[in-house]
């Protein structure tokens, strides 16, 4: 159905791309799997969350994501095969379906309300969960894909396409967020880095010639991180939205009545918030209705409840008036936060225990280049394979792969 | 405040946008009326409504095309004074504040909904109610700003450069769509056409060497008509849409409860359906509560009901089950309509009356270039201002004059 | 050779180029057909001649354009091939190839020397003959392509591509003029244009839904016929190397000793003026080793002759001191021209005859679409095949293939 | 006379550039140092000599370069002025004629021919002379720029906006070198870099938020240096052309009749050789006359010579049969290189002395960062300036500031 009604009807299915042109899409069931219900959900996901308060044109959704990353993926498919290794039909599909499908378990405003709406389950266990319901409807024709999402699978590189420091799922969200953004200098060569692509004992490595790409792809990397992912105001943004939950949420639990999008209603109360395991199912129906649009529009009703923190919060993120934050390289002290409480606590005419969700404070931290992770190999021309860093020598890998830790603290701006 | 946690904070406020780069405010009424309320709200409402179900990349909003629109008028305006016309600092601050606001009193959906919603005022009226609300507010800063809305301004070309053949709302919605859709063949040469305008006798013109720009700009726009604004899979999910909204009002006044967006809730009851003339700031308030967001936090409610009806109509539009569309020059005969409703009505076991809301007709129309607006003139070497056939004749006026018709039948796809 | 000390060496031949990003070389023959020095010398003739005196960009080569229009060509056999016509693999290779040397048989300045240099033979007729030299180098295997080249192929689509109204000489060369000269609005959408491509009876058709494309590319084609091709400065800078090379001619026919570049020397001379029908290699391999600094170092050489015209002619074409030129819908009149020489006489202190070489009156003509050449035909979807123009509408086909003659007249500016 | 006939004529004066779009030309005076012969011989000058060798689109010309470099100029002007550093109006003209005339010393093929055309002189001090030459010409208009240019100015951060680690030099070609030969990867992001330049003491400084930029660009920087500066491809045209013009230059000396372009001969022979004190004007008047074609059309005219040393390089400078090359961390051993040589001295039948000629080993080396240059220095938000690597941390200071040393060795390919 879906693309029938786009460019060009039964035959070829295309879409229009902003950041890759036409994309074309290679498999019949992953034509299905495009139009189905859950797939369809994430065009009310945005990719970037609050970001759009700072990048206004950062509005692009995850389902844009999903089918970037799965076009790259058909280039991927074409440069291995295209150096003598083999992928066969079946393995590219499920690999595609893979790619697909890696990011369908983001709830709304995926990072930021990862650890509020539901706590314990990440957005990855989700995902595979969904792929399993799936499975299920579509006959079994998932299980290779789901095999190979979960690294269960003899040819290794297939899960590392899908999720390793060179997947298509960083090299498709880095180059679209910079598109979006408008942050033109975090771009990446995704072209360039695709034709260095090569596969020695099973496992992605990159040719020689490509270092400066890598080298530039992880500087990249860092520039978004700091220009836009952890940017003063999307973390102000963020925290904004976690508090207006978490208080609609202890409302709810001291027994307030709270009118909220029935979606969100279900997981801001007690049985929503663990994931019940007898019933994993009906926790993944429920947690697919939830969207971006039921945070708004409970933010929306919240905006005119009796209850001064609710409001103030919800009429923050309505109207973007964000908190005001510092950022510190060492943690904030304890007089410095009461401080704070007690000028907001005065202002606002609130008892200082509720000032905890108008002055908070945390941390953020980054590894633009994680020597935890499986890291990226460099297949020199002699045939090693080293890492990125012994051949590099201008990446200063101690930096890079140390946490770095900041502290932050937020607190509104004029009361 | 609200751009000062962005790129530059305090001193300078610029904004990235993907289309234009750096945005700069230029005046600090500007700054201030962005970050109000009534303007904030523009980030709830996408630029194309439906259209992201043909475009994916269609996510973006009125917010950004309002600060699009601001830029190209401070280029604008640099061109024509650079020409030796004065423009005071007094007008390009009205006149930016003018464009700024153009748009402001679109409802969720823009032109999709505006007849369905409010039936009677259209979105250049409610525009204008919430700039004399904002006037009052901002204690008469804007008197000159609508009066170059209102064209009751003596130097007629600021009302042009605000709404006229080439304004700058016109010259940066074609290039926005044109981006975020990928459609990159409706990009238009908004930078060459801004410095090939000159004033004469008060009256925006051309320079002659400007018209192949023109030509260029008048076939661009045809095709992002044809292929984006009125393309089958929009125009089906308009009716999907229009159709959900009319089937929800009429359960409601047949007595139905229903649940739906609070800000919604009074627009579809009785006395949302006309504004009220005798409290207008109360209908403008009310109005400025609806967004994108109510739209499809209803759908998602009514996804639920117990009317067949609504619940089909609603799951279409949230999993992009658009109708089938059929165009013709033609009218559709009677019978082809009562046959495809009869089809309905046995299939979806639903009484032919009923099927009104599934089976639809309608007409498209198209001036890409409509002489009963003003002309584009362009300016002889010889000084002579002449209209863009006379001079251009390669475009076939007459054709492109002509309202064109063309007649729709949407109907269900699969049921 | 060549390529393999690029990107990738012996493996994988990939090109990098500003406008495509990579280009593939899809066949080992045209490899070998590359690195010939017969190709390896359009690295030496620009692609727009004098162009760049009004555009600085516009320095790209024949070698570059070639190029492109390979890359194009694949892009349709692939479409065309998907859309279930056959096109053999040596079919594939020879119109490949066809589109590789189809320009092959330019001179210096290409355009504006064709009817200068050497006066009977058109660059067409020169690339087919040096196809026809290759192919005797290549053992036979060029045959094909120059079948297809020549029209004489059953499958007639395949020289459409190579030559035709949309063939993808155009679609490179409006592509890559607008990119080089930064006339961005002249840009068109070649990849649509290419994915609309149909085969009906052998001759290439454009689908329905591209109808707006074409429209736009023709009224792109348009403006840069009169924004570029036909700019004023081009013609003005055009004809001061059209004027200085008969100058050197006649200079040297009147028996002037005059040093000139060695390879152009020859075509200066008596001998070279027409092609020895006798001997065509020979007139092959001469004309073979013209390039664009044949003519340049020669007006280096002629900046310091003793001849006052000739002196000042080259170094006006040395560092651009242009004609003065003006440009109207009448032809000039005896009186005007006959003033504008006597000026020149008196100013510049020469007899009156050799003002012809100052004074020059000339027309230009564009049609923008010709109904001489083949049309471009739309499928509709009723499978009947029709004139753009029919389908259209919105362009006056009565304008656009009429014959449009300006005048201009040229002298020197400031003496 | 230049601009006049382009885009806009008398009034305004505005130049296409494909990588900024419209440049409009800032003063009457720089719009006189354009039009004057010595500048507008740098639009027969490639910026990139033989590398278009490997990337063909790299045709572009210094003329482009300069005035690229220019309109940057504009931009940081505003900028820093913006910040509320005062640059009066004669300050502004002079570093922006600086700027504009910083490369106009570049003969043909700059870099690569820089010590074998003239041995003792630098492109900037022939910059400098020309400079000088012209302020005679201009009487004494460009004192000031020269003084700029000259780091004899007090503001010593207008010298460093032409010539230090982040002058608009060096912006512009990072930019426009990776535009032009399609190496997207090195693209810098020359809008944001200036936006973020201040001044402290007089001297630039990068505001902290700039730092990721910071780091882009050295990256990039790098990148470009190996994947474009250093290529293998370029290294072995570069030699080819070092060899050929050897060659000539000892046929002459040891008495050969060896043609050449008029140009090229004087620097051949003997007087050419060392910049006479005496007489610098004649030196600099006949060094203007040489540019990129004398090169070419000298090669023409060699690869037809006797000596087969000579027509060897000739011919392979002209159809790309470049030299095989190796790169090597070692020195290569003797023993390589004389076998190299006795290869070629049977292959060619060439005395084992003439070997030198085709034989050849250098080095490369390369600082993406050198220390002993001025620094980039960055101000924090507590007002202390400090380089880039202190606060950076990411990039290894201590790998970039050192010199890199690679080996190479250069010999016939196939013979």
């Amino acid at each position: 159905m879906y693309l029938r009604s786009m460019e060009t009807f039964n035959r070829r299915k295309i879409i229009n791309d902003p950041v890759f042109g036409f994309i074309k899409i290679p498999f019949d069931i992953v034509f299905d799997l495009i139009e189905h219900p859950l797939f369809q959900r994430m065009r009310r996901i945005k990719q970037l969350g609050t970001t759009s308060f700072v990048y206004p044109g950062a509005n692009h959704t995850r389902f844009q994501h999903a089918l970037g990353a799965m076009h790259l993926m058909g280039n991927a498919i074409d440069t291995i095969r295209g150096k003598g290794h083999e992928i066969s039909h079946e393995e590219a599909e499920a690999v595609t379906i893979a790619i697909l499908l890696h990011d369908i378990g983001h709830g709304p405003f995926s990072h930021t309300l990862e650890k509020t709406i539901i706590q314990d389950v990440n957005h990855e266990r989700i995902s595979l969960m969904m792929m399993e319901l799936l499975n299920r409807e579509f006959s079994g024709k998932l299980t290779l894909a789901i095999k190979i999402f979960r690294d269960e699978y003899p040819k290794r590189f297939l899960h590392q396409l899908v999720s390793g420091q060179l997947d298509m799922d960083r090299l498709d969200y880095l180059r679209r967020d910079s598109f979006f953004t408008g942050v033109t200098e975090g771009t990446i060569g995704s072209d360039r880095i695709i034709k260095m692509l090569e596969v020695v004992d099973d496992r992605l490595v990159i040719e020689e010639k490509g270092i400066y790409s890598i080298e530039k792809f992880l500087v990249a990397r860092r520039l978004m991180y700091w220009q836009v992912y952890l940017h003063k105001g999307v973390l102000a943004g963020d925290q904004l939205l976690i508090k207006m939950l978490q208080r609609a949420r202890d409302l709810m639990a001291s027994g307030k009545q709270l009118n909220a999008a029935p979606a969100l209603e279900y997981f801001l109360g007690e049985e929503g918030r663990e994931m019940n395991g007898n019933d994993t199912d009906n926790f993944i129906l429920r947690f697919a209705e939830l969207d971006d649009t039921d945070i708004i529009s409970s933010a929306k009703i919240w905006s005119r409840n009796a209850d001064v923190i609710l409001r103030y919060l919800s009429k923050g993120f309505l109207d973007r008036r964000l908190f005001r934050i510092e950022i510190s390289e060492e943690p904030f002290s304890k007089e410095r936060i009461e401080e704070e409480k007690k000028k907001v606590s005065v202002k606002m005419s609130v008892s200082e225990p509720l000032t905890d969700y108008l002055v908070v404070t945390d941390t953020i931290s980054n590894h633009a280049y994680s020597t935890i992770d499986d890291n990226i190999n460099i297949l020199g021309k002699d045939g090693v394979v080293k890492d990125i860093y012994e051949v590099s020598g201008i990446l200063n890998v101690s930096v890079l792969s140390k946490k770095i830790d900041k502290y932050y603290l937020c607190f509104p701006k004029k009361i």
